[in-house]
Parts: structure tokens; sequence; C-alpha cells
């Protein structure tokens, strides 16, 4: 290890921990204590109590030749609390636990740190325990989020009716299309020891990648607009993937038109670049974090004057299946062909 | 893959947490929503909430060379569980992460689990979400803990007061040297096919290592009692790393007994097989799972009828330290000396 590094070793867990959490303030009236005892506690008195987690292992969601630490901790922060506003709910709350291996020191793990809490303190939630161990094997992050919502605004998956219109934020597939891009780049650069990479005009694709962000602001605006979605899901596995799970769900169909899935140019350009098809990678790409909603059929003018809120299609009866209608008009079943790491051993 | 088992690319992430979850009822008022949208919803009256998690790392915290999967399970439940009673709550909800390596088969996932939801019927609590994926190294293993408590009853590290009476259930060590058999066992059998590990008279110390409880039945005999702990701890580091903890949170010094620490006689024997020093054991071993927690002076006679609670020494004012005051009546400063994975790298 480099003289101007310092051996985890040498400061112990909890040595670590208190230098990791140094200064961290608290913002939420419902944390009451947070990082230094058995458990942190909460107070949560007229509100519902929403917990999501997810592990994130190196090797197979993050590849640390090309994603900077500060960026991946900033990440894994986001999106936990998209699935808090997915529910939408606010995020409050977080765990973090980590696996360190030998090879890092405690300036790296103070740059993942950095992230975490530039997304905390960005998206207001306070950093209240975890668990820092080593690992024998690659960086392993676990992060839980917990938040909350008034009983009433809760928005599950199972919500959609008949009729209701498909709406999504943003635009989609640009994540993926950006980590093909740096896993293309990190081949081409294998062994040159001064390689660039050249992301000049797709800086989007990239940020989208490496440094999502959580649709907050749409939650908010759907909030001024008095809109309550039927139901609601973040886009991580791919569009074609979540539509199905609302519509499995809610018992309904649904039909999404192709020429209405929002894409960025940048997006198509690269999808022309590596020879892609466009609309596959919008629909199956993920890692968008996108919101994915449906309302009823009487709020149109209302969302359709939303920003950056785009309605796609809608939700028919069950019998009637899931399709996309393509530019032609036809009439394509959706699949699931969203990443599932399960498949890809 | 023998073909008596189910490769998990064969059903995917969603397939295999059907199968996982399928049957499960849920024991809480509290929760509202389980798993199968983005997040479990939980509803807390008039309780605060606590949250506790822990990351167990194939290699690092378990070696499945004769950790069996189910009681592995149990034991990753369980240890969560015991954070929460720590701070004299009811253990309600879990969150369960897993990172699979390629080698395990549903089969091998579906024993793990039905030790975590025998944990779960055990104890009262519902498995209400988490996260499946795929690891290109060992198992990985995230549980989250909610409890819950009445805001006046939670007990931190920090309460501790001068004159206080130190307490712990159970004995300490015996999780120790049960960890010590099974890695004497296991080198011992290393290469011979049919070794049969003779645990005979020894049982009581390979059950505290694989298969540890926690302490409920103590929290509710407290509770029937009459009595609130100062500062309460679970014991995982061990006892001396323990203590420390909460003197330094609650700025006061100890005293403990060498005569008084409960030590199994099953420990004692298996301690003097290995030429180990006892009480080097009991003070740092660590895995024990029993409850540390300190009571005013005036409640010397209700703690001395509860049962499994023994009364090992006092707190003094900070500036006296931590010390153990051995057989001969010599002091010997507290180390913390307990179990670190960052430093064992």
């Amino acid at each position: 290890m480099s003289e101007n590094l310092t051996e985890i070793a040498s400061l112990g867990e909890f040595g670590l921990i208190d230098r990791l959490t140094k200064g961290l303030e608290n913002h939420n009236e419902s944390t009451l204590r947070g990082v230094g005892d058995d458990c942190a506690v909460m107070r949560y008195k007229d509100t519902d109590v929403l917990v999501s987690t997810d592990l994130l292992l190196e090797g197979v969601h993050f590849d640390l030749t090309y994603v900077p630490l500060k960026h991946l901790g900033y990440k894994a922060a986001v999106v936990n609390f998209s699935d808090i506003y997915a529910m939408n709910g606010t995020p409050r709350q977080i765990t973090v636990s980590l696996g360190i291996s030998k090879r890092f020191a405690v300036e790296h793990i103070e740059e993942l740190y950095s992230g975490i809490r530039l997304a905390c303190e960005i998206y207001g939630v306070d950093l209240v325990g975890g668990d820092t161990t080593s690992s024998r094997q690659g960086l392993v992050i676990s992060i839980t989020a917990i938040g909350d919502a008034p009983a009433d605004k809760i928005v599950s998956r199972s919500g959609a009716k008949d009729t209701d219109l498909i709406c999504v934020t943003g635009d989609l597939g640009a994540a993926y299309m950006g980590l093909q891009l740096l896993e293309r780049e990190k081949f081409a650069s294998a062994g040159q020891k001064d390689f660039r990479p050249d992301f000049q005009g797709k800086e989007y694709i990239v940020e989208r990648q490496l440094k999502p962000e959580a649709r907050r602001d749409v939650i908010e605006e759907l909030a001024k607009a008095g809109i309550t979605p039927t139901a609601m899901m973040d886009v991580s596995d791919g569009l074609s993937s979540e539509l199905l799970h609302i519509c499995k769900a809610s018992q309904t169909g649904c039909r999404v038109y192709e020429d209405r899935i929002p894409i960025d140019y940048q997006t198509a350009l690269m999808a022309e670049e590596l020879n892609m098809n466009l609309v596959t990678a919008a629909l199956n790409g993920g890692e968008d974090y996108e919101l994915l909603f449906t309302v009823p059929l009487h709020c149109h003018d209302k969302i359709a004057a939303v920003p950056g809120v785009k309605v796609i299609g809608y939700i028919t009866r069950e019998d009637l299946g899931c399709a996309l209608i393509t530019r032609d008009g036809n009439e394509i079943p959706l699949k699931a062909q969203g990443w599932n790491p399960l498949k890809e051993q």
C-alpha cells in the first residue's frame, strides 16, 4: 500500500466507523438516534414506514475499472431512495453495510462514503447505522433505506385500472448505453498506460450510468398538481419488466406506443454507433431510475402539464395481454428481457 | 450440478423469490405489506422504531465446510433479533438480501431460507423484503431487522451510572470454544472421506456456535420484574469489548470480577483440552449473543431473582478506568481484544 494511504487494519472497525461518520448531522425529525448503538431509533407519528434494501457486489453490479468510488457511493444511496419515491414516499434514513477487501485503504472508503454522504445531503436523508467488515472477495455494499408517507398516499404496484394512462418520467435506455460505452472503452484501454477515453458528446449517457438521480422532483410536482398515481414503480430492470410487474400485480393488460417512449438523442446516436437496436435498449436496458406510473384517464390534462412526464400508453383488461404498438401499427407482446443477474452467471 | 438439484438460472430472480417466500404469513400488526413491491410498509403508532443491520460474508463470518445452511440462516436472523432485544425492543420485521454464487442450487437456498423462516416463526418476526442477486465470490447475507419499543423503555449504551450493577445473562466463551473445536475437526478431517467428528460431551459448545439464541426470555423476565436497565448491549464481540463500549458511551469506568464471569463446564474442558486461557476466551471470544446490562444498585435483590442473570461487577467513576479484578485480588486493565475482522485480514 502506498505510503500516502492509511491501512484499514491500523484503525480497526470502530476507528474506521468513527472516521467515516465524523460530523454526521441528522436532517429529519423522525431520526432520534443514529450511528453508535445496537440500533438506530426512529419515531414516525402519523405516517407509515417504508423499507427497501439493495445489495451491490463488485464484478456483478459495478466495475471499479471505470466507476469512481465517490460516484459508486452516490449511486448506491440514490437507487435506494428511488425505491422509496416509487411508493410515493420520502426517504428519511439509510443504513450502510460494507464488506471491504484488503486492497482498499481508509482513503478509498472515505471516497465511497463521501458519495453516500453527498447523496444524503442532497436528498435530506440521515445515515443512521450499518455494519463494516472485511471481505475476502471484492467490495460488498448493502444499503437499506427507510422512508415514510401518509397512509392514504402510498402507491403500490397493484392499483392500476383498465383505461388508466401509463406515464414515464425523463428518458429511457441512456444508462444502458452509457454502460456499453464504458465497457467498450475499458476493453479498448486494456494494457495501455495513458489511454484517455473520449466521452465528448456522450457526457449525458455516461452520467446516467455513473451518477443517476432519483425523481424526487416529479414526486413533488405530482403532489403539487394533486395527482396520486394508481400504481407506481421505479425503472431499475427495464421498462418492459416493470410494466409486466405492474400489470401482473394489478391483474390488467397494457398497450404502450413505441413512438411515445422517451429517448435522448445521445442514447440514439450511441445505439447507432454500436449497431444495437434502440427500442430494445430503451425497453430492457434498465438502471434508468425513472418513475413508471399510472393515473386515471381523467387526469390527462393535469398530467400533461407536469414537466418531465410523458404518457406512453394505457392500461387494458387483463385478457388483452401486454403489448407494444410499433411505429407501423403492429402489436408485439411485451417480454421481460431486463437485466437478470441470476440468469447471467 | 447433480440432476436432483435445480439450477437457480432456470428460475431467475423473480421465480426464486416466489419459491422462497411462498406461504409466508405475517405475525405482527405493524406489518402492512411484505414482500412483492418496491418497499415493505409498516405502521408503528405509539412506539419508536428500531433498526439494525448485519453483513455476513462467506470465508469471513462462516465456513460452509461445517456450518449447515439451515443453521446459518437461523443464526443470521437471530443475531439481528439480538440487536433489537439489546435496546429492550421487540423485533418485528426483517429484510434478507442474498448474493448467491454459481455453486448453489435452488435447494441450497431453500435450506438457508428454511432456517431464516424458522427463526422468524419462533421469534414472531415477519420477513418483509430483500434483494437477491448473483455473486462472483462466495455467499453474501445481509439482514436488516426492524423492531419497536415504547419510547420510555428503550435502553441505549450510554445510560450507565456510577455504582450501577453490571449483569450478564447465560454464560460466556462457549461459542468461541465451539468454533475452535469445529476448526480443529475441519483440519483433522481434511482429505479424509468418511471422517466423522466426535462431538460427544461437547454438544453445548457446538450448538452455541452453530445455533445461538437471542435472549428474548430475559427481556420478558426483566419487564415482568419491573426492571428497566440503565444501559444494555448484546455480547457479540466479547465481554471486554462491550464493557468498554458501555463505559465509553456512559462516561464511566467499571470493575468486573473474574470469579463472577459465568462459564459452562464444557467451555472450561475444551479450553483445557486446547491449552487455551479460559478467562481470555470468556472475555474476548465473542458471538455469545448474551445480554450485558447495568441496573441501579437498589435493584440488587430484584435482579438476583431473575433466572439466567448474574451480577459480575459494578460501574465506577470514569477516572477509575475499566478493570478486571482477578481471583487473587489484582486489578488488570480491560482491553478490547475481541474479534475484529478488519484487523484480521
